[in-house]
């Protein structure tokens, strides 16, 4: 799978997480695996781009069609495992911000 | 220098910039320092946030007050950079897309 999501859609939005991880690493991996499971089986999904450098500083940015589809996204995600977990025990601090993109430049080689 | 932006203004913008970095690394890293220097004295600036992993992917995200902060802002590396070096020599793949921040939740710990 190709690191930078090549979205054709019009009107995306861009659901941006940025955050500092714990010492407590303990299934902080497979909860991420799962969240982006579970996202891309979801109605509007477009595509994620994820990093995590060795100092656990992470962005993770999941791109929708719709505000709708967001919110559909998170409340799944609210029922199927536990955000307030996340919350206290795998994230230092962490910042949840929604956006609409306006306009949008590529530079993509075959693979990026 | 905590790393995740505290955004207190309303209706700010986020500059997303993901990208894969060539092996070529020779001046990427003091390019982008200025590039983040240059951004912190322009006008209408507020913060960024910059991430990049053991693979070469990486995502920037610098925050502005308006659209017409970024237009300078970009005008002003064009000039006083070449941005097309940085498209052939330094990056792979890039993307880079302005959005507008819709709604915003914080988690932040005293250091993040």
């Amino acid at each position: 799978m190709p690191f930078i999501c090549d979205i054709k859609e019009k009107g995306a939005y861009a659901v941006i997480f940025t955050s500092t991880r714990t010492r407590d690493d303990d299934g902080v991996s497979a909860m991420g695996a799962k969240i982006v499971e579970l996202a891309s089986k979801q109605p509007g999904y477009i595509g994620i781009e994820s990093v995590r450098d060795e100092r656990g500083h992470g962005i993770t940015i999941s791109y929708w069609k719709s505000l709708e589809a967001i919110k559909k996204w998170r409340e799944n995600i609210e029922h199927s495992y536990a955000r307030d977990m996340g919350k206290t025990k795998w994230y230092g601090s962490y910042a949840l911000r929604v956006s609409k993109i306006i306009n949008s430049r590529y530079f993509l080689k075959d693979s990026n």
